[in-house]
């Protein structure tokens, strides 16, 4: 299965904290946790906001299962061509999750038709989702609730439209709630959001959080992979 | 309440079928059909392909309830950055009615996020809905089914996102069925979407059809106007 | 608009914490705090366990327009024709509030065909209610959050069918969410599940819980009304 | 995996139409067709209106995977202590297939919480359903529509709930839609609804019909299995 993982890169490719929390990139942490716990043999690629464009093409979608997605200051910087593409593909069966500040990505607001905010602050507060489907692909093996060490907090009002599948809510020790762990659907593509994943927060070492990402590459992957999604004109099935 | 319809006006704007068929516009046929019916005051403004960029600007849109689109083959001829102000505007409340040819619209696309492709052919042929929640206030003192005497036949698969409210479902001589009638929640605006209304057919005429584009108007319109639905910094509610 | 309040009356009918807070009744309280927010004419009828036999007939059901149910600890003693009554006639049209403690009923229980257990203390800590949907009519002129003074802590994993409207996720002091502000559709009949009321706390004093509760009434309130909901020999509509 | 399929097994026992159609009985049409298009290893059981208080009991249903309910004039006869252990299974984690005419069962209409009517009539009709989610696993391998040689006619209004996941709609030559390819959960357990299947009609040679039901078998079997679902009196999580 082939995995397309963008990570903005901006915030670990220069020395602080998020380069002490996540030395090798977020990327790299995300695919060795799940590796770790996924002994099948899943193919990494890596696309960053410098060589997005090149990386990040028609035929590497086509050739892509699942891409995740972590962005965070340089939404605006992504190719406008790029994002096209990437929500076509998702609509033709391509997988997606996008993880925590990827809320306001481009691709996410686009297939989503909101403007996908948040309310937010930044403490490294504690958070614990709760599990409201327990019998879920993506929650396999995960105990209920999974606790969150640290985070930053990603609270109601979210304006993204009521999810297909609302798998979580994160309650959080401040006072608020959040619906960070849901799957829509696009097209014949799932979307697999997520929330945790602050870029100096430990989340991508939390054993449950890669487990949930492991679960939902499986629960996304396509099941069938089409050319287009377009108007046909077709013939009356009576005659 | 004030109601601006879009209609691209380019197949009634010249002599020909659609021309006889809806001399003064299909916008005209939707706006005299509703005002007869419903003696409450409705303000209605119209917009045609050839001058939607300066009527529909920021400032209209704000003071507009409910907008009702209605285009066909001069989509792509739609302004990028109108089609942009109505998203946001329908995500902070306005009301949006999205009729017939309007599901590839770029308005109607942006929110759906997929393309909302339908397979179709054009023969005239009757159509009957079949309402699925009579209690609907969209089907209110309308007949079940809602019988519709010719029309281009709309027909699954509609590559939309599963509708929040599935009101109707069409059944068509032909041997399909279409999801054309539902309801779709973006931010703090609701959409309708209702297939009827090819351009040379009559259903602009049927009392039923107008009744509901009539109750879809009292639906969707806003229950309360936001300036913005974007992420903001928060304190923490415990301290 | 008439409207039928069942407590089960048990606990404020003898001296105690339940009696000091709501010495009239916690049937009374809702009705007094409603009736004062809301000048319309609503007519009120009460049912207790003592003498619900005698109050829920067929004939007192067919004219009711919407039914509020509280019980707590003598729901096994409730009769299982009278339940069977309310659930043909929600299933008819007729609005019902199911409270607090209504969770467990037979009424809520069978209308939702699953247990609708719920994890719990008491502890009288406050709750949070976050509205999701700041659009829907129970929540008109509510501020969000609704602040909850102290109540008994309800929390997830709650047995429910997914909810067909998700109106508020509480938040707990105590380290828990809970999905109880729902609104679920049977047959022709709403219903709404709202969790504030426990007998010794001062919930049904909260201006916001009885706006909440009020706003619930006209909302479940029946479009239409029909007599049997059941299978029906029909002829082929093409002949 | 354990099967138990429980088939009224009245108008197959005695000469005539039903007989003819299926010799062995429906329950044995359904488990031949199933074992062979799955190589898989299922084992079968086999309940009756005759035998079904000493075939289904609690032991029994807690080594079941999935049950399989066929039942058509008697469902007044079947025993309510079994369908509530039925029920509570479900809730459980078992998975339920309710076929055709099971909609009015005892069983079906105890999970749904509805009356379960629908408008039908019995003239052999072709039927054809329209596939709305092609990736949803209970398609996988059947050709989108599935044509149905002749059936009795099942068509809105259907008093059922909202499907949690809306598979198929079936189009009828005599002009009606049925939702009669839906999925509901309860508790841990998922509910797979299908029209197909009138005793006296080939449907259940029908290979398409066939995949279906073997494709829900996999799709309804329990992910985890819990023995009760009810309330619990717990601790704050935060102290």
């Amino acid at each position: 299965m082939n995995i397309l993982i963008y990570n903005e890169f901006v915030h670990e490719s220069q020395p602080g904290p998020a380069q002490d929390m996540y030395p090798r990139g977020i990327h790299m942490a995300i695919s060795e946790g799940v590796s770790k716990i996924d002994p099948e043999a899943l193919s990494f690629t890596y696309a960053t906001l410098e060589n997005h464009r090149d990386v990040i093409t028609r035929d590497v979608l086509k050739q892509t299962h699942v891409l995740i997605w972590w962005g965070h200051m340089r939404h605006h910087l992504v190719d406008d061509e790029v994002v096209r593409m990437i929500c076509e593909e998702v609509g033709a069966g391509m997988g997606l999750i996008v993880l925590h500040s990827g809320h306001e990505s481009k691709v996410f607001r686009a297939l989503m038709g909101t403007r996908c905010g948040v309310e937010w602050y930044e403490k490294g507060d504690p958070g614990r989702i709760w599990i409201l489907d327990q019998t879920h692909p993506i929650v396999k093996g995960v105990e209920n609730p999974i606790e969150i060490e640290a985070e930053e907090t990603y609270a109601e009002p979210f304006t993204v439209p009521v999810p297909d599948e609302l798998i979580g809510i994160t309650w959080w020790k401040g006072g608020e709630i959040f619906r960070g762990m849901s799957v829509y659907h696009r097209g014949l593509g799932k979307i697999f959001y997520f929330h945790p994943g602050h870029e100096t927060l430990p989340s991508y070492y939390n054993p449950a959080v890669i487990r949930v990402i492991d679960n939902a590459i499986h629960y996304v992957a396509p099941v069938q992979r089409v050319d287009e999604v377009t108007s046909h004109h077709i013939e009356p099935h009576e005659k």
